[in-house]
């Protein structure tokens, strides 16, 4: 399948970068753009990431791809009111960064039959909206799919094609695994950053904390530029996940604080040991993509400095 | 003052960024080296990062300038060989990561009268060794000051020039208040980046975890790749302020853990308000510095795909 008619519902960082990725792997495809945002629509033209600005019911008119990129929270009103319009063959598609929640409501309240396939691009930047998108945005990473059980198996290859005609990588796996998986990679280290800023921005030393504050508090912080809707309904589609994920983090920190008090002999080899972990994963990273394929995210130089230039303002 | 004549003790990275910093200011200054390492003093030398390589004897014979950059481990042992060795009218300056404890040390093992300043520059790279120096490591950096209570004020003030001359910013404060904001800003972020990866790295969906982890991810374990015998000694000295540290930070994730439990109808102004002081943060930092004052860290691109090229190999 080679979508010819799309309709984007949702044309933020990641809707308006799929509306980009189609464009470059087509350029005669037609796209028609929703968003509850007027502005964010008018950018997504103007970026060229979307052709036209449309109603749902005209976005939905005709459509052969349906791409669903709004907040999750906002997916359970969206889908009851797509239900009606969806054209029958249409394949559909979500990128929600949360699964089981939005798997249930499209089984709920999508038309039986209905070609939906769940999806997750493991790729982001901080910012947000149609300015940051890159039609390149996806090339090497991984893209979850997670099938509704009903989906037909053409629906599932059609979705498998889109997907690598995006240099995107297929992984299939199901709506729980997937949301136990990106508590791990993505939504705890999120909120271990708000924990950080959070817990120190309180305290009556924040300024001479912030003084001395460098390029390792940057890393370890930079996530907290992250759209703070976005993750309200990460925590509140993936909460289960979230609130198990936070105590076993919690325990492994105790117990590097219980090592620390009492002077383990073993601290080097446990530094060592976490050093080690990640250069393997580092590695596997390497392997599985080319040199163009990773996301070009800031570097720590635009992250220090970048507010100068406006980028990482709060004016977004 | 001008040093013309420099030891210096520990040529690793920040070491041999010293060394290369004074030769960009003053040409003509002559610089020994002295480290444990073989390896380390030969590249250092090879970087130019210092003049000849000397015995500890040699290299503080005649020096006007002293600098020890070994991790804090090395120090009291160090500071014992070095005490009878040292010309009466040297500047001597440390880059510890920790300052109480080395301040104690020099105290009771350096002569009395020593023009003793501590020192800490808020600057550094994961990378380790003096192939990775770089003569504007500290431009921009604030560099903390801790003089010995009984440095004598002309210490202070040669003390000042040094690090101004590397285009750093003096920051004076006394050891126990540096060590408690490192411990914030420095210490635990690296300890949250251990135990991020560290207990998931224990888990039996590694794999798959390792699989789906991108971006945010590689932002939060950056840290990780730090040295471990440098943060094996930070933790033994350091370890009141550390264990003092994880314990408000654990309560914090807690606090969030239950946030998020319950469906706390302020979560997502919980994510802004952390939002908005990395933004005051990042502005604040940005203001205090030129735009070539920043360090040179690696980006997010090459922290993917860095291994490939042997970077961030293990074989360092």
């Amino acid at each position: 399948m080679q979508p010819t008619r799309v309709a984007i519902l949702g044309t933020g960082l990641i809707g308006s970068s799929v509306g980009l990725a189609l464009k470059a792997a087509r350029p005669s495809v037609q796209i028609a753009g929703y968003d509850a945002s007027g502005d964010h629509l008018r950018r997504a033209q103007s970026v060229k990431a979307i052709d036209r600005r449309a109603s749902l019911r005209d976005a939905l008119a005709d459509a052969d791809l349906v791409v669903i990129s709004t907040p999750v929270g906002a997916m359970k009103a969206l889908f009851e009111e797509i239900g009606p319009l969806l054209p029958v063959d249409a394949l559909v598609v979500d990128t929600g960064s949360t699964k089981a929640q939005v798997l249930r409501w499209a089984s709920d309240l999508l038309p039986n039959g209905v070609r939906f396939i769940g999806g997750h691009p493991m790729a982001g930047k901080t910012e947000v909206g149609p300015d940051a998108a890159d039609a390149k945005l996806f090339q090497g990473a991984v893209w979850c799919l997670v099938p509704l059980a009903t989906a037909p198996r053409d629906a599932i290859d059609d979705a498998v094609r889109l997907v690598e005609s995006f240099g995107a990588a297929p992984y299939f796996l199901d709506a729980d695994e997937h949301d136990g998986l990106v508590a791990s990679v993505s939504h705890l280290p999120y909120l271990m950053s708000v924990a950080l800023i959070g817990h120190l921005g309180r305290e009556r030393s924040w300024r001479e904390t912030a003084s001395l504050a460098a390029g390792g508090f940057a890393y370890t912080t930079h996530l907290t530029d992250s759209d703070p809707q976005m993750f309200a309904d990460i925590a509140r589609t993936n909460r289960d996940n979230l609130v198990r994920r936070l105590d076993l983090y919690v325990d492994e920190l105790l117990a590097l604080r219980d090592a620390i008090a009492g002077d383990a002999a073993d601290l080097k080899e446990r530094f060592e040991a976490a050093r080690l972990l990640h250069a393997d994963w580092l590695a596997g990273r390497a392997q599985g993509q080319t040199s163009e394929g990773d996301n070009p995210l800031p570097t720590t130089r635009s992250m220090l400095t970048g507010s100068l230039f406006g980028r990482f303002g709060r004016d977004r």
